[in-house]
């Protein structure tokens, strides 16, 4: 397995402006793994609660999701509810019961140390830290964060940053860690803080990838309906590392078509509530939306 | 001469977060000449008031822009008046004096007539409805237009749509337009209304074009010091319809071209306050940024 995510699994209640749902499978590995596994085997660690349904762990191993660093704790499986406003560019948080990751300490399995790509989801700092120290000699790790971290994390985020190759933000997260508001100055402030990749999201308006010496910018794939933005992100970061993983190499090229993979992974996520998609993700329609997205971009 | 303009000449006078001009050189067809001049011969026809500077004429002259349907009428330049949020996304009109726009007539001289190419910028729909039927035979028409013309004269709007081969349109205005928040589906009920072909322009987030069975979708150039954004959306018409008429066919490959070229045009615009860098503006800057644009999307 050359693959694993380590990052969280939740339940999670979303309201959209159309329709509500309660308690659903969510959580930034569980929305990851599900898009890499569609390149790539892929192994994840975290910890659920006693709660956590059984027909969830079956989802995920009948995508292919290797479950041998999941943690079944004592207590309830972490909870998030969120509210998007009609526009879907404004997400509210209702309510975060942290549960079971409030004490997560990410063991990963003997069999997965020799990884060789590696993701750290979204999670605190120390957590990603204390997982990517057990990874014994990765050749590319990506880290993805979030708000809550940059506001009260900060000393430890930069330092993580600071061992990684790769860090995906969205906008507002990049604006927001640097205090630039010009997205490409900010990116730039953000490979100075370590990475030598930044992968910047800007959600319906796609994504660019800036490195040393050459840049890549990838429209977001056109989706006439969206049903729920939840997991766009970390399904990106799945399709990308997903191709990265499965292509072996972290030359320019790769990482170029794995702009492109991560783009339409991300598109079929957020046509669906929870995994919905996800699950029936398939290699062959995020190949299409591969074609299709290298027509709109090709001169 | 194969391309012609019929839009605005102004002074603007622009708060910016950082600076302020007064009574500079402005208006939608001077953005559109002075880069559409860098690509192939442009005439321009318009008014202005008894007021207008002599070496702005000179500054348009020597670009190459052929002024012989520009109109020098008793009255003053029509003046625009407007300040830029710090994050440049939202611009608030402060002043507008129609002056001798408030009863233009367009005239296009006589050897202009058998234009094969036409943009009709950002005038209210009589105006741009008057300009166009002076042109006997144009191949390829698009047209401009802004808010103000979408709110108070909707109809005749609509109406010249369905004589005009493209439209350019700003998010916001397509919003306007169809009720839609999606922007492709936006697009695509703009299609609805008449042009065969939808330029989308999405200032900081690029721009895309939808035609019936293909589209095709530009980031913007990256700009680390936007000095000034007035006008960028008439540069990019500008680059956009000078490639076109420059290739003299309407084929997708020219089309998809035209959008990149418009896209580093608009770039060199916003560098500077007023027409600065559009009067500087060489072919080799924007095939510069065209290259680096390419070099930019090329997986």
């Amino acid at each position: 397995m050359s693959l694993i995510v380590i990052g969280t699994l939740a339940y999670d209640t979303i309201e959209t402006a159309h329709d509500k749902r309660e308690e659903i499978l969510g959580g930034s590995a569980v929305y990851f793994a599900l898009a890499a596994t569609c390149f790539t085997p892929t192994a994840l660690v975290g910890v659920v609660g006693r709660d956590f349904h059984a027909e969830h762990i079956e989802t995920l191993k009948r995508a292919g999701v290797d479950l041998e660093g999941l943690e079944i704790a004592e207590g309830e499986t972490f909870r998030w509810s969120g509210r998007y406003e009609p526009d879907w560019n404004t997400r509210h948080t209702l309510d975060t019961q942290l549960n079971v990751l409030e004490h997560f300490d990410p063991k990963v399995p003997d069999v997965h140390t020799g990884a060789r790509f590696v993701f750290l989801a979204n999670a605190s700092p120390q957590v990603q830290a204390r997982g990517l120290d057990q990874v014994t000699a990765p050749e590319f790790v990506m880290l993805d964060t979030m708000n809550l971290w940059i506001d009260v994390a900060r000393d430890e985020l930069v330092e993580l940053m600071g061992r990684v190759d790769a860090i995906v933000l969205n906008d507002e997260e990049a604006r927001m860690l640097t205090g630039d508001d010009n997205l490409w100055r900010a990116a730039q402030k953000v490979r100075e803080l370590g990475p030598k990749l930044v992968v910047l999201k800007k959600g319906e308006h796609g994504a660019f990838l800036l490195a040393e010496d050459w840049r890549f910018s990838v429209p977001a794939f056109p989706v006439e309906d969206v049903v729920d933005p939840t997991g766009a992100g970390d399904s990106f970061a799945g399709g990308f590392m997903g191709y990265v993983a499965k292509a072996g190499d972290c030359e320019p090229s790769t990482l170029r078509q794995a702009m492109l993979y991560g783009t339409a992974a991300a598109s079929c996520c957020v046509e669906g509530f929870s995994t919905d998609q996800a699950e029936g993700l398939s290699m062959e329609e995020v190949g299409r939306r591969h074609g299709e997205l290298l027509r709109m971009i090709t001169p």
